[in-house]
């Protein structure tokens, strides 16, 4: 089985730990196969940015998804999830509704703990956009904004496990969610200083890839009444703009 | 790993069909090990029915689970989940969740199809208690009791593909969700037929079972901040009685 | 008139202190049937003991029904309310329930204060199962839990009157309900220091079982179309057994 | 105990039947008092006339409520019913809020039947204002407006009938309420060929002021923190004016 | 163009300083029509009196609407809006929702800052009453009562600029409005103090005012199949009477 | 004044039709500056369209915004809405919330009619993006896909009444919109036919792009504390990265 690890961000770096994670994670249910975006921002924090890179992620899912089996969008925020979707013809897991879901089987109420207040008010949409509000505790984040994302993981340690433990405490979290890529892989390491399950989004997007892969067929996508229209188009990549002028016939 | 496929009906072949379905997707990656509520009902189909299956299938946790990796409460409408989830530490998958939160990870909006109205209520209790009602597009079933449950595979085959296609069409349904245990095994066949896809509920509990088990171990629920107190009890099984007397230092 | 009092825990002492406040308030209207779980917790507290609670108030009511007009399931928290309702033939009131009611006729918007917070949760829950959550103000608690059920209305009397003012003064409520049934009987001694009504849940659900019973009869909740179908069951109580073997003709 | 049934409606006639219900209801728990709108319209369908109604409802209860206990708003549609429980200190009841609170009490789900479909969009309204919207089936009602608001008891019999089966068979209803002054009286009668307690609203919010007035005091609700501020006035009734003068001093 | 602005409040100086903000802004585009009501309450503060000042809206709608192409409802918390949407055949802007649908075009969630704790509940009430309940963050106003609503603009410009930008920091607040009546004119001059739009009810109603009368003609609203249906009246004015006996023919 | 109407389709005989309809009903207050997507798709109708020319629009509103006093986003959906008012510091009007917001005002609940079922989903959107989905009546279009998006207006007349008329009758519509770019300009020869106000969405936008421009400057959006924090980028288009990279300093 092969899985898209889509990186909506510039930043190799991420990319490289995230799938190093997802890897590990898959062991030899599946190959992890990273993808940086080409273009776009070194890391996504705002609405204005999901929307291009969301954009940006259908040329890298044209490009690369023909012989894949599953793609995770690798950004917390799930930029351009619901598009894709509907679009392309493999499952599409985001990592931040994958988080989502994954958690809510684990307990009834959960929260996210980040490393920027610039990120609160993106993440607060991803429960809404998954539809899970009614069991979400909020999002916690240190007061400052973080600079060096690269650094999240190592300078904050503390700050997020005190987040975590008031979001069980204090909101009444019965599982925590580590949101953002900068955090990936922390959750292990963090996992036996807070009173809660500890979800790494990452870890959940690849058992979830793997889960939806081996139920959901490519066929069974491809045959469902609810693809948009084909659709011609001009200036997109060559590759994006043949996706959808296949599409479905009505 | 090892997986406890807990059917709170007491009807056997359910929990074989089911087992076999379960352990066909596990393959090399769990056993599943079946069990059958020892008294109650040979098939629960409203809630007096969900409240005492529900506490009888605590008592089959409490003697089974010591050695097991997760459970899967294996009746559409999962009775006992919430409570199940609280106080043991392993985790817990209800059917019905597990197929709406996969379904969730298909497409937006879905629709249980299941074999008689009288499950219409309470199937649709299942989405609410998920959260997710506002992506649920309804349910539909035949207008009349289909009796012999064990046949319901058999003979609503070709009204079960209609009510499906129904939901696609008028309702709006990205994916389908085939409810109850009765309909178990039907979803690889009905397929071809659907232009959606087809959810099997314990294809979609298996999956899930497996990827929470991978990832949260039983001390880490274990140490949960958010555990019912221990509670000394009178008159139930030893084995459920002890669990609960355990509970969690406050 | 004949209303049964079913205490779904196994403390007989609160069972009778409810009585007598229950009967206090029926007067010469009815004749309040005090019950105690035969089996069970001494104080319900979590979700797991309510739904084993709840299954064993049916055998209760199955045992003691048949010649009631009404019946009270006397635990803040109504462990097993729907499923009574939906399988027996008279009306059936929650004390939580009841009490949130009788509150939204007295103002717009109602507070629980109770005397732990371990019962935060399961106390939040009622108001979401009523379907009154958007007029709920929240619950107030002590921080710390009280492990002496027994003596709760009389060492917390002060803590509880400084709850409800809070609740008044921060969460803008407009009705107090004293949640719990160790806190029965107290709102009398209260409400003075208290600038909002004060609702005492055994109270209300005592003149709104006399209130349902004065206006339903036992012929014409029976012959309901929304009651379960009839089921044949293993290993229940006789009488609980017979219950649902009569269910309702399709 | 003395109970003022108000009728916002001009009409004598309605409020003559409807008085004759509540005092058959009371028995001799109470005395209910009848008052008749003074000016305004005979029959309110519109918010418009229920904006106006709902004031003049205050004039009727400044002049009359100093030595009531209680006192029951007869429309259909609760006119003014907000601001009289904020500012009278006596425990005022709606009839279609008690209606509908009774009616949760019976089951999950209840219709209101009425008998013109212009009262439609009103009556919705009311149980949005309830708080119970997500437990509320539909208004059924018949296709035309239905002129002689005085003879709808007697003309419309079969068609309520009919109305009611199909909220219980198409919509889901468990309990039905006959919405509207113009069929008070009807529910006895008809309840035999409905398979659904039938909630009769005069008759409910009779029982509930009675429930309300036992357990609430005039001097309980006269120290509330929430009540409006004392505020001078022009213009207005005398009485009135007098009542929203004196207030509460912050 | 001629819009009224229907002051529901009895203070002329209100009116005066309302209408000139309302005239600055329409410049000359339309002409501003002052109008106080004539009698009722010199600052409405509760629910009870927003109840008859809208009911006294009315007459000065019937009296002065016949030759005007829209009309304001000059107090924050729309008294009457609903109704005279209704039954008046103008375009009927009120002066919270005009706020908060204005607000919605410049950001994703409102605060409402306002000048005392006493209006908190009812301005509260606008945003559900609109519908944008879930873009709603709050109402923030001083703890104390300010008495003299005449010099609220004076006397509390640090305070609300001080509020308004914990609005904008603690509760996520996009934009900001000046709610309530004597705050009108206020926002130019605070504007360069609040990191956030801040918006002036009357501003935002005189230019919607506008702006609904250019695209939407009484001809029109006379013929809308929603409008309440003919009814006779008794014992109000003259002039409300006859619009409401005008009403629509079914 | 100078207000930009941002057409995201490539088909210019739209962005002509709807200049001309927007310049009609500026009249002298506005200059409309009709623009048209460089690239993408002739008729947006799906997530994926939408994602990928919100991107667009945003080099669009980079290159030509900064002697803008408010800009339009001119197709139904309102694609790339919510990053678009983040980023730029001018009022941005999208034509489906404008057409929402202004119907709000009108009356309490809207439709949509439209002119193919493959916009319905889209379309339903909307409403629940601006939060109105509680007053939100539905989409009704034709059941089959109209394929000829440019002569929309003129075969499809008489079947877009009956939508609008059944939306009324059937569905308690009080206003219709009519959605997509198509039905432009044809409101105001329906609306005679047509027994509830109809809104032209681009007239609707123009009149609320006029209203925003009027009360709140470039100085106000520029120095909002909600901005994202400014942010380097690769591969943009040089005005979009410079705009971007601008930001606003924590």
């Amino acid at each position: 089985m092969k899985i898209l690890l889509l990186n909506p961000n510039t930043t190799e770096a991420l990319t490289d730990r995230m799938s190093e994670i997802a890897q590990d994670v898959a062991g030899s249910d599946a190959q992890i196969v990273p993808l940086t975006a080409p273009r776009g921002f070194p890391y996504i924090a705002s609405r204005t940015e999901a929307q291009i890179a969301g954009a940006i992620s259908y040329e890298m899912l044209a490009e690369h998804s023909h012989d894949a089996d599953a793609a995770i969008i690798a950004a917390f925020g799930d930029p351009g999830l619901i598009g894709a979707r509907e679009s392309f013809d493999i499952p599409i897991v985001g990592m931040a509704e994958a988080a989502i879901l994954h958690a809510a089987m684990l307990g009834e109420r959960f929260s996210i703990v980040t490393f920027s207040p610039v990120m609160r008010r993106w993440y607060a949409d991803c429960s809404r956009a998954v539809g899970l509000d009614g069991r979400f505790a909020g999002v916690r984040t240190p007061d400052e904004h973080f600079q060096d994302v690269g650094r999240a993981h190592l300078d904050l340690r503390s700050e997020i496990v005190k987040l975590a433990c008031d979001a069980v405490k204090h909101d009444g979290a019965d599982v925590i969610i580590l949101g953002g890529a900068p955090l990936a892989g922390l959750s292990q390491d963090l996992q036996k200083d807070i009173p809660a399950p500890v979800v790494d989004p990452i870890a959940a997007a690849t058992v979830q890839a793997i889960s939806l892969a081996k139920l959901t067929s490519r066929q069974v996508l491809a045959s469902r009444a609810s693809k948009p229209i084909p659709k011609s188009s001009t200036g997109l990549s060559a590759c994006l703009s043949d996706v959808l002028a296949r599409g479905q016939a009505l």
